[in-house]
Protein backbone atom coordinates (compact mmCIF):
# COMPACT_ATOMS: atom_id res chain seq x y z
CA UNK A 1 0.00 0.00 0.00
CA UNK A 2 1.34 3.55 -1.12
CA UNK A 3 -1.55 5.00 0.96
CA UNK A 4 -0.57 6.22 4.24
CA UNK A 5 -1.72 4.39 7.04
CA UNK A 6 -4.86 6.24 8.32
CA UNK A 7 -6.22 5.95 5.07
CA UNK A 8 -5.99 2.83 4.67
CA UNK A 9 -7.49 1.68 7.90
CA UNK A 10 -10.28 4.15 6.85
CA UNK A 11 -10.65 1.90 3.45
CA UNK A 12 -10.44 -1.18 5.66
CA UNK A 13 -13.29 0.09 8.21
CA UNK A 14 -15.66 1.49 5.05
CA UNK A 15 -15.21 -1.78 3.57
CA UNK A 16 -16.32 -3.30 6.71
CA UNK A 17 -19.32 -1.25 6.95
CA UNK A 18 -20.34 -2.02 3.03
CA UNK A 19 -19.91 -5.51 3.82
CA UNK A 20 -22.80 -4.99 6.18
CA UNK A 21 -24.58 -2.71 3.81
CA UNK A 22 -24.32 -5.82 1.30
CA UNK A 23 -25.81 -8.17 4.22
CA UNK A 24 -28.52 -5.97 4.96
CA UNK A 25 -29.52 -5.54 1.73
CA UNK A 26 -29.79 -8.82 1.13
CA UNK A 27 -32.03 -9.41 3.92
CA UNK A 28 -33.95 -7.04 2.70
CA UNK A 29 -34.33 -8.77 -0.69
CA UNK A 30 -34.87 -11.74 0.82
CA UNK A 31 -38.10 -10.05 2.80
CA UNK A 32 -39.55 -8.60 -0.57
CA UNK A 33 -39.67 -11.47 -2.12
CA UNK A 34 -41.24 -13.54 0.95
CA UNK A 35 -43.38 -11.14 1.94
CA UNK A 36 -45.04 -11.23 -1.79
CA UNK A 37 -45.32 -15.13 -2.17
CA UNK A 38 -46.90 -15.10 1.79
CA UNK A 39 -49.23 -12.50 0.62
CA UNK A 40 -49.87 -14.76 -3.20
CA UNK A 41 -50.39 -18.10 -1.71
CA UNK A 42 -52.21 -16.56 1.65
CA UNK A 43 -49.19 -18.11 3.79
CA UNK A 44 -49.87 -16.49 7.15
CA UNK A 45 -46.89 -18.21 8.93
CA UNK A 46 -44.44 -16.83 6.14
CA UNK A 47 -46.06 -13.33 6.75
CA UNK A 48 -45.17 -13.68 10.44
CA UNK A 49 -41.61 -14.73 9.53
CA UNK A 50 -40.93 -11.71 7.35
CA UNK A 51 -42.74 -9.27 10.59
CA UNK A 52 -40.42 -11.33 12.58
CA UNK A 53 -37.09 -10.86 10.13
CA UNK A 54 -37.30 -6.91 10.38
CA UNK A 55 -35.81 -6.72 13.92
CA UNK A 56 -32.78 -8.11 12.23
CA UNK A 57 -32.67 -5.40 9.52
CA UNK A 58 -33.22 -2.77 12.00
CA UNK A 59 -30.70 -4.15 14.20
CA UNK A 60 -28.53 -4.24 11.03
CA UNK A 61 -28.55 -0.70 10.34
CA UNK A 62 -28.15 0.24 14.16
CA UNK A 63 -25.15 -1.79 14.22
CA UNK A 64 -23.78 -0.03 10.52
CA UNK A 65 -24.63 3.41 12.10
CA UNK A 66 -22.60 2.43 15.59
CA UNK A 67 -19.75 1.33 13.23
CA UNK A 68 -20.24 4.77 11.51
CA UNK A 69 -20.23 6.71 14.28
CA UNK A 70 -16.81 4.77 15.58
CA UNK A 71 -15.09 5.21 11.94
CA UNK A 72 -16.24 9.25 11.92
CA UNK A 73 -14.76 10.02 15.90
CA UNK A 74 -11.45 6.95 14.90
CA UNK A 75 -10.53 8.23 11.40
CA UNK A 76 -12.16 11.68 10.89
CA UNK A 77 -12.48 11.61 7.61
CA UNK A 78 -12.05 14.65 5.07
CA UNK A 79 -13.91 15.76 2.16
CA UNK A 80 -15.09 12.81 -0.14
CA UNK A 81 -14.30 10.33 2.29
CA UNK A 82 -16.42 12.07 4.77
CA UNK A 83 -19.08 12.32 1.89
CA UNK A 84 -19.11 8.11 1.01
CA UNK A 85 -19.47 7.77 4.99
CA UNK A 86 -22.54 9.74 5.17
CA UNK A 87 -24.31 8.05 2.02
CA UNK A 88 -23.49 4.99 3.32
CA UNK A 89 -25.54 5.77 6.40
CA UNK A 90 -28.26 7.22 4.03
CA UNK A 91 -27.78 3.57 2.02
CA UNK A 92 -28.53 2.10 5.35
CA UNK A 93 -31.29 4.47 6.18
CA UNK A 94 -33.22 3.32 2.83
CA UNK A 95 -32.73 -0.01 3.11
CA UNK A 96 -34.29 -0.26 6.41
CA UNK A 97 -37.65 1.37 5.24
CA UNK A 98 -37.66 -0.84 2.12
CA UNK A 99 -37.79 -3.60 5.07
CA UNK A 100 -40.48 -1.73 6.80
CA UNK A 101 -42.22 -1.79 3.36
CA UNK A 102 -41.76 -5.15 3.28
CA UNK A 103 -43.26 -5.99 6.60
CA UNK A 104 -46.49 -3.92 5.94
CA UNK A 105 -47.00 -6.21 3.33
CA UNK A 106 -46.49 -9.18 5.45
CA UNK A 107 -48.86 -7.59 8.08
CA UNK A 108 -51.79 -7.24 5.36
CA UNK A 109 -51.40 -10.91 4.63
CA UNK A 110 -53.84 -12.40 8.14
CA UNK A 111 -55.75 -9.20 7.22
CA UNK A 112 -56.50 -10.22 3.12
CA UNK A 113 -56.05 -14.03 3.72
CA UNK A 114 -59.50 -14.81 5.34
CA UNK A 115 -60.86 -12.25 3.00
CA UNK A 116 -62.24 -12.98 -0.95
CA UNK A 117 -59.74 -13.87 -3.75
CA UNK A 118 -59.11 -10.43 -6.05
CA UNK A 119 -58.53 -11.58 -8.97
CA UNK A 120 -54.58 -11.93 -10.03
CA UNK A 121 -53.97 -9.41 -7.34
CA UNK A 122 -51.54 -11.49 -5.72
CA UNK A 123 -49.83 -12.27 -8.52
CA UNK A 124 -49.90 -9.24 -10.05
CA UNK A 125 -48.08 -7.71 -6.70
CA UNK A 126 -45.99 -10.75 -7.12
CA UNK A 127 -44.26 -9.65 -10.32
CA UNK A 128 -43.90 -6.29 -9.09
CA UNK A 129 -42.32 -7.25 -6.19
CA UNK A 130 -40.01 -9.35 -7.87
CA UNK A 131 -38.94 -6.79 -10.48
CA UNK A 132 -38.22 -4.54 -6.97
CA UNK A 133 -36.34 -7.57 -5.75
CA UNK A 134 -34.17 -7.69 -8.94
CA UNK A 135 -33.41 -3.65 -8.79
CA UNK A 136 -32.49 -3.89 -5.34
CA UNK A 137 -29.58 -7.22 -6.11
CA UNK A 138 -28.75 -5.17 -9.32
CA UNK A 139 -28.07 -2.20 -6.58
CA UNK A 140 -26.54 -3.82 -4.82
CA UNK A 141 -24.07 -5.47 -7.29
CA UNK A 142 -23.91 -2.52 -8.58
CA UNK A 143 -22.50 -1.08 -5.13
CA UNK A 144 -20.37 -3.84 -4.39
CA UNK A 145 -18.28 -3.41 -7.78
CA UNK A 146 -18.74 0.41 -7.65
CA UNK A 147 -20.52 -0.57 -11.27
CA UNK A 148 -22.09 2.98 -12.63
CA UNK A 149 -23.62 1.25 -15.97
CA UNK A 150 -25.29 -1.13 -13.66
CA UNK A 151 -27.16 1.68 -11.41
CA UNK A 152 -27.88 3.74 -14.06
CA UNK A 153 -29.48 0.65 -15.56
CA UNK A 154 -31.61 -0.01 -12.33
CA UNK A 155 -32.55 3.74 -12.29
CA UNK A 156 -33.91 3.14 -15.72
CA UNK A 157 -36.12 0.93 -14.68
CA UNK A 158 -37.91 2.46 -11.84
CA UNK A 159 -39.94 3.37 -14.77
CA UNK A 160 -41.53 -0.33 -15.52
CA UNK A 161 -42.29 0.08 -11.91
CA UNK A 162 -44.22 3.14 -12.01
CA UNK A 163 -46.17 1.92 -15.06
CA UNK A 164 -46.84 -1.53 -13.55
CA UNK A 165 -48.26 0.09 -10.05
CA UNK A 166 -50.54 2.85 -12.49
CA UNK A 167 -51.69 -0.71 -14.37
CA UNK A 168 -52.40 -2.44 -10.86
CA UNK A 169 -54.62 1.08 -9.73
CA UNK A 170 -56.39 0.95 -12.56
CA UNK A 171 -57.02 -2.79 -12.23
CA UNK A 172 -58.19 -2.15 -8.37
CA UNK A 173 -60.26 0.14 -9.18
CA UNK A 174 -62.39 -1.58 -11.80
CA UNK A 175 -62.60 -4.39 -9.38
CA UNK A 176 -63.53 -2.36 -6.64
CA UNK A 177 -66.28 -0.51 -9.03
CA UNK A 178 -67.56 -3.73 -10.25
CA UNK A 179 -68.10 -5.01 -6.60
CA UNK A 180 -68.56 -2.92 -3.79
CA UNK A 181 -68.24 -5.62 -1.16
CA UNK A 182 -64.42 -6.07 -1.95
CA UNK A 183 -63.34 -2.33 -1.57
CA UNK A 184 -61.52 -2.60 1.82
CA UNK A 185 -59.63 -5.85 0.34
CA UNK A 186 -58.48 -4.10 -2.69
CA UNK A 187 -57.82 -0.88 -0.76
CA UNK A 188 -54.85 -3.01 0.75
CA UNK A 189 -54.00 -4.15 -2.28
CA UNK A 190 -53.74 -0.68 -3.51
CA UNK A 191 -51.66 0.65 -0.22
CA UNK A 192 -49.24 -2.76 -0.62
CA UNK A 193 -48.44 -1.70 -4.82
CA UNK A 194 -47.95 1.79 -3.80
CA UNK A 195 -45.35 0.43 -1.00
CA UNK A 196 -44.30 -1.62 -3.43
CA UNK A 197 -43.94 1.20 -5.94
CA UNK A 198 -42.05 3.08 -3.34
CA UNK A 199 -39.64 0.31 -2.83
CA UNK A 200 -38.27 1.18 -6.34
CA UNK A 201 -38.36 4.48 -5.89
CA UNK A 202 -35.89 3.85 -2.44
CA UNK A 203 -33.21 1.91 -4.34
CA UNK A 204 -33.23 4.37 -7.22
CA UNK A 205 -32.57 6.78 -4.77
CA UNK A 206 -29.75 4.12 -3.49
CA UNK A 207 -28.67 3.53 -6.91
CA UNK A 208 -27.84 7.29 -7.11
CA UNK A 209 -25.67 7.07 -3.97
CA UNK A 210 -23.79 4.35 -5.94
CA UNK A 211 -22.97 6.52 -8.83
CA UNK A 212 -22.15 9.39 -6.47
CA UNK A 213 -19.61 7.06 -4.81
CA UNK A 214 -18.08 5.86 -7.34
CA UNK A 215 -17.92 9.33 -9.66
CA UNK A 216 -18.41 11.78 -6.63
CA UNK A 217 -21.06 13.05 -8.91
CA UNK A 218 -24.48 13.44 -8.12
CA UNK A 219 -27.27 12.34 -10.92
CA UNK A 220 -28.82 14.92 -12.40
CA UNK A 221 -32.59 15.49 -10.95
CA UNK A 222 -34.35 12.81 -11.53
CA UNK A 223 -38.41 14.22 -11.79
CA UNK A 224 -39.61 10.81 -9.56
CA UNK A 225 -42.70 9.49 -10.58
CA UNK A 226 -43.79 12.61 -12.85
CA UNK A 227 -44.53 10.12 -16.07
CA UNK A 228 -47.16 8.66 -13.61
CA UNK A 229 -48.60 12.66 -12.52
CA UNK A 230 -51.45 12.24 -14.77
CA UNK A 231 -53.17 8.82 -14.08
CA UNK A 232 -56.29 7.87 -12.23
CA UNK A 233 -54.39 8.20 -8.78
CA UNK A 234 -50.88 9.59 -9.18
CA UNK A 235 -47.77 8.24 -7.94
CA UNK A 236 -45.92 11.70 -6.64
CA UNK A 237 -43.15 12.37 -5.05
CA UNK A 238 -42.60 11.53 -1.27
CA UNK A 239 -45.51 8.64 -1.07
CA UNK B 1 -17.49 30.62 28.44
CA UNK B 2 -15.30 27.97 30.84
CA UNK B 3 -15.54 25.35 27.68
CA UNK B 4 -12.32 24.90 25.88
CA UNK B 5 -12.37 26.81 22.66
CA UNK B 6 -12.83 23.86 20.35
CA UNK B 7 -16.06 23.03 22.26
CA UNK B 8 -17.61 26.27 22.33
CA UNK B 9 -16.83 26.49 18.48
CA UNK B 10 -18.64 23.22 17.40
CA UNK B 11 -21.61 24.32 19.38
CA UNK B 12 -21.90 27.70 17.42
CA UNK B 13 -21.73 25.73 14.33
CA UNK B 14 -24.59 23.21 15.73
CA UNK B 15 -26.78 26.27 17.07
CA UNK B 16 -26.20 27.77 13.20
CA UNK B 17 -27.22 24.49 11.76
CA UNK B 18 -30.30 24.06 14.85
CA UNK B 19 -31.09 27.74 13.39
CA UNK B 20 -31.49 26.20 9.74
CA UNK B 21 -33.51 23.20 11.04
CA UNK B 22 -36.15 25.44 12.88
CA UNK B 23 -36.25 27.35 9.83
CA UNK B 24 -36.93 24.08 7.38
CA UNK B 25 -39.54 23.03 9.64
CA UNK B 26 -41.50 26.28 9.96
CA UNK B 27 -41.94 25.71 6.41
CA UNK B 28 -42.53 22.66 6.19
CA UNK B 29 -45.59 23.09 8.78
CA UNK B 30 -46.53 26.22 6.35
CA UNK B 31 -46.17 23.23 3.42
CA UNK B 32 -48.87 21.33 5.43
CA UNK B 33 -50.90 23.93 6.35
CA UNK B 34 -51.08 25.30 2.78
CA UNK B 35 -51.44 22.32 0.98
CA UNK B 36 -54.58 21.03 3.56
CA UNK B 37 -56.32 24.53 2.44
CA UNK B 38 -56.23 24.02 -0.94
CA UNK B 39 -57.26 21.15 -0.85
CA UNK B 40 -60.61 21.67 1.11
CA UNK B 41 -60.78 24.88 -0.91
CA UNK B 42 -59.91 23.40 -4.18
CA UNK B 43 -57.46 26.63 -4.91
CA UNK B 44 -54.83 25.03 -7.90
CA UNK B 45 -53.34 27.95 -7.49
CA UNK B 46 -52.45 27.94 -3.65
CA UNK B 47 -51.52 24.02 -4.22
CA UNK B 48 -48.87 24.98 -6.96
CA UNK B 49 -47.44 27.28 -4.25
CA UNK B 50 -46.85 24.57 -2.11
CA UNK B 51 -45.56 22.34 -4.92
CA UNK B 52 -43.25 24.91 -5.91
CA UNK B 53 -42.10 25.72 -2.16
CA UNK B 54 -40.91 22.37 -1.82
CA UNK B 55 -37.65 22.99 -3.86
CA UNK B 56 -36.63 25.69 -1.42
CA UNK B 57 -37.70 22.81 1.77
CA UNK B 58 -35.21 20.35 -0.42
CA UNK B 59 -32.57 22.99 -0.84
CA UNK B 60 -32.29 23.64 3.36
CA UNK B 61 -32.07 19.73 3.85
CA UNK B 62 -28.54 19.81 1.19
CA UNK B 63 -27.33 23.17 3.71
CA UNK B 64 -28.18 21.53 6.36
CA UNK B 65 -26.16 18.10 5.12
CA UNK B 66 -23.09 20.17 3.98
CA UNK B 67 -23.14 22.64 7.05
CA UNK B 68 -22.86 19.30 8.83
CA UNK B 69 -20.25 17.54 6.91
CA UNK B 70 -18.28 21.23 7.34
CA UNK B 71 -18.72 20.85 11.04
CA UNK B 72 -17.57 17.06 11.05
CA UNK B 73 -14.21 17.64 9.28
CA UNK B 74 -13.59 20.87 10.89
CA UNK B 75 -14.10 19.69 14.60
CA UNK B 76 -14.41 16.63 14.71
CA UNK B 77 -16.39 16.02 17.30
CA UNK B 78 -16.28 13.04 19.49
CA UNK B 79 -19.38 10.57 21.65
CA UNK B 80 -22.42 12.45 22.36
CA UNK B 81 -21.38 15.15 20.08
CA UNK B 82 -21.16 13.61 17.34
CA UNK B 83 -24.18 11.44 17.96
CA UNK B 84 -25.93 15.03 18.27
CA UNK B 85 -24.86 15.79 14.67
CA UNK B 86 -25.90 12.79 12.92
CA UNK B 87 -29.50 12.99 14.92
CA UNK B 88 -29.68 16.66 13.54
CA UNK B 89 -28.92 15.36 9.92
CA UNK B 90 -31.66 12.72 10.22
CA UNK B 91 -34.15 15.40 12.11
CA UNK B 92 -33.14 17.48 8.63
CA UNK B 93 -34.29 14.37 6.44
CA UNK B 94 -37.70 13.66 8.38
CA UNK B 95 -38.44 17.40 7.55
CA UNK B 96 -37.61 16.60 3.91
CA UNK B 97 -39.80 13.41 3.82
CA UNK B 98 -42.77 15.79 5.52
CA UNK B 99 -42.28 18.25 2.56
CA UNK B 100 -42.91 15.73 -0.03
CA UNK B 101 -45.66 14.53 1.66
CA UNK B 102 -47.58 18.06 1.97
CA UNK B 103 -46.49 18.52 -1.67
CA UNK B 104 -47.99 15.09 -2.43
CA UNK B 105 -51.17 16.73 -1.21
CA UNK B 106 -50.65 19.69 -3.31
CA UNK B 107 -49.75 18.21 -6.60
CA UNK B 108 -53.57 16.05 -6.00
CA UNK B 109 -55.69 18.93 -6.05
CA UNK B 110 -55.63 20.13 -9.24
CA UNK B 111 -56.75 16.16 -9.85
CA UNK B 112 -59.42 15.95 -7.56
CA UNK B 113 -60.79 20.06 -7.85
CA UNK B 114 -62.86 18.86 -11.21
CA UNK B 115 -64.25 15.89 -9.77
CA UNK B 116 -67.42 15.31 -7.57
CA UNK B 117 -67.19 16.81 -4.30
CA UNK B 118 -66.71 13.92 -1.18
CA UNK B 119 -69.41 15.40 1.38
CA UNK B 120 -66.83 16.19 4.55
CA UNK B 121 -63.53 15.28 2.72
CA UNK B 122 -61.75 18.35 2.44
CA UNK B 123 -62.35 19.80 6.03
CA UNK B 124 -61.52 16.04 7.79
CA UNK B 125 -58.15 16.15 6.02
CA UNK B 126 -57.55 19.28 6.99
CA UNK B 127 -58.69 18.88 10.65
CA UNK B 128 -55.75 15.83 10.12
CA UNK B 129 -53.06 18.31 9.22
CA UNK B 130 -53.93 20.60 11.08
CA UNK B 131 -53.60 18.57 14.48
CA UNK B 132 -50.50 16.96 12.82
CA UNK B 133 -48.79 20.80 11.84
CA UNK B 134 -49.45 21.29 15.86
CA UNK B 135 -47.11 18.60 16.34
CA UNK B 136 -44.78 19.82 14.22
CA UNK B 137 -44.61 23.04 15.80
CA UNK B 138 -44.46 21.87 19.00
CA UNK B 139 -41.61 19.13 18.45
CA UNK B 140 -39.92 22.02 16.82
CA UNK B 141 -40.54 24.21 19.89
CA UNK B 142 -39.74 21.15 22.24
CA UNK B 143 -36.14 20.69 20.09
CA UNK B 144 -35.24 24.47 20.40
CA UNK B 145 -36.32 24.38 24.04
CA UNK B 146 -34.75 21.39 24.26
CA UNK B 147 -37.97 20.81 26.39
CA UNK B 148 -38.28 16.76 26.69
CA UNK B 149 -41.55 16.97 28.33
CA UNK B 150 -43.01 19.08 25.15
CA UNK B 151 -41.23 16.48 22.56
CA UNK B 152 -43.21 13.57 25.32
CA UNK B 153 -46.36 15.12 24.50
CA UNK B 154 -46.03 15.36 21.01
CA UNK B 155 -45.06 11.65 20.72
CA UNK B 156 -48.06 10.49 23.06
CA UNK B 157 -50.77 12.71 20.53
CA UNK B 158 -49.72 10.72 17.47
CA UNK B 159 -52.19 7.99 18.74
CA UNK B 160 -55.12 10.49 18.11
CA UNK B 161 -53.45 11.20 14.71
CA UNK B 162 -53.83 7.15 14.04
CA UNK B 163 -57.16 6.96 15.83
CA UNK B 164 -58.02 10.29 13.28
CA UNK B 165 -56.78 8.52 10.00
CA UNK B 166 -58.74 5.38 10.58
CA UNK B 167 -61.91 6.65 11.01
CA UNK B 168 -61.33 8.43 7.71
CA UNK B 169 -60.30 5.79 5.91
CA UNK B 170 -63.68 3.97 7.49
CA UNK B 171 -65.32 6.82 6.01
CA UNK B 172 -63.74 6.98 2.45
CA UNK B 173 -64.93 3.23 2.31
CA UNK B 174 -68.32 4.07 2.97
CA UNK B 175 -68.73 6.73 0.50
CA UNK B 176 -66.95 3.92 -2.00
CA UNK B 177 -69.38 1.72 -1.38
CA UNK B 178 -72.27 4.10 -1.73
CA UNK B 179 -71.38 5.38 -4.85
CA UNK B 180 -68.70 3.77 -7.19
CA UNK B 181 -68.49 6.92 -9.19
CA UNK B 182 -66.56 8.41 -6.51
CA UNK B 183 -63.95 5.41 -5.88
CA UNK B 184 -60.83 6.71 -7.86
CA UNK B 185 -61.67 10.56 -5.81
CA UNK B 186 -62.01 8.60 -2.71
CA UNK B 187 -58.82 6.90 -3.16
CA UNK B 188 -57.07 10.26 -3.65
CA UNK B 189 -58.23 11.37 -0.01
CA UNK B 190 -57.15 7.89 1.04
CA UNK B 191 -53.73 8.21 0.33
CA UNK B 192 -53.83 11.86 1.51
CA UNK B 193 -54.60 10.52 4.90
CA UNK B 194 -52.20 7.78 4.81
CA UNK B 195 -49.46 10.39 3.78
CA UNK B 196 -50.95 12.69 6.84
CA UNK B 197 -50.54 10.13 9.23
CA UNK B 198 -46.92 9.30 8.37
CA UNK B 199 -46.32 12.70 8.75
CA UNK B 200 -47.08 12.28 12.32
CA UNK B 201 -45.00 9.37 12.75
CA UNK B 202 -42.06 11.54 11.15
CA UNK B 203 -42.98 13.72 13.79
CA UNK B 204 -42.87 11.20 16.42
CA UNK B 205 -39.37 10.17 15.31
CA UNK B 206 -38.32 13.52 15.45
CA UNK B 207 -39.83 14.05 18.79
CA UNK B 208 -37.78 10.93 19.48
CA UNK B 209 -34.50 12.37 18.59
CA UNK B 210 -35.22 15.41 20.61
CA UNK B 211 -35.42 13.18 23.77
CA UNK B 212 -32.54 11.55 22.50
CA UNK B 213 -30.65 14.68 22.22
CA UNK B 214 -31.65 16.06 25.68
CA UNK B 215 -31.16 13.23 27.49
CA UNK B 216 -28.72 11.02 25.58
CA UNK B 217 -31.37 8.40 26.10
CA UNK B 218 -33.40 6.33 23.03
CA UNK B 219 -37.38 6.23 24.26
CA UNK B 220 -37.96 2.92 24.30
CA UNK B 221 -39.27 1.01 21.17
CA UNK B 222 -42.83 2.64 20.37
CA UNK B 223 -45.06 0.10 18.84
CA UNK B 224 -45.63 2.63 15.93
CA UNK B 225 -49.41 1.90 14.86
CA UNK B 226 -49.92 -1.04 16.66
CA UNK B 227 -53.40 0.94 18.03
CA UNK B 228 -54.35 0.47 14.71
CA UNK B 229 -53.25 -2.71 13.29
CA UNK B 230 -56.56 -4.52 14.08
CA UNK B 231 -59.28 -1.97 11.60
CA UNK B 232 -60.27 -2.12 7.99
CA UNK B 233 -57.07 -0.85 6.36
CA UNK B 234 -54.19 -1.25 8.94
CA UNK B 235 -51.36 1.81 9.54
CA UNK B 236 -48.28 -0.43 9.70
CA UNK B 237 -44.80 0.64 9.95
CA UNK B 238 -42.93 1.89 7.23
CA UNK B 239 -45.47 3.41 5.41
Amino acid sequence: MSKPHTLSAFDEDLNRIRELILGMGGRVEEAINLASRALESRDEELAAEVVQGDKAIDALEDEINQQVVVLLALRQPQAQDLRAVIAVMKMAADLERMGDYAKNMAKRVPVLAPGPQIEGAGAAIRRQARQVGQMLKDMLDAFARQDVALAEDVIARDAEIDHMTNALFREFITHMMEDPRIITACLHYTFIAKNTERMGDLVTGAAEQVIYLATGQKPGDRVKGASTATIDVPVGDGD
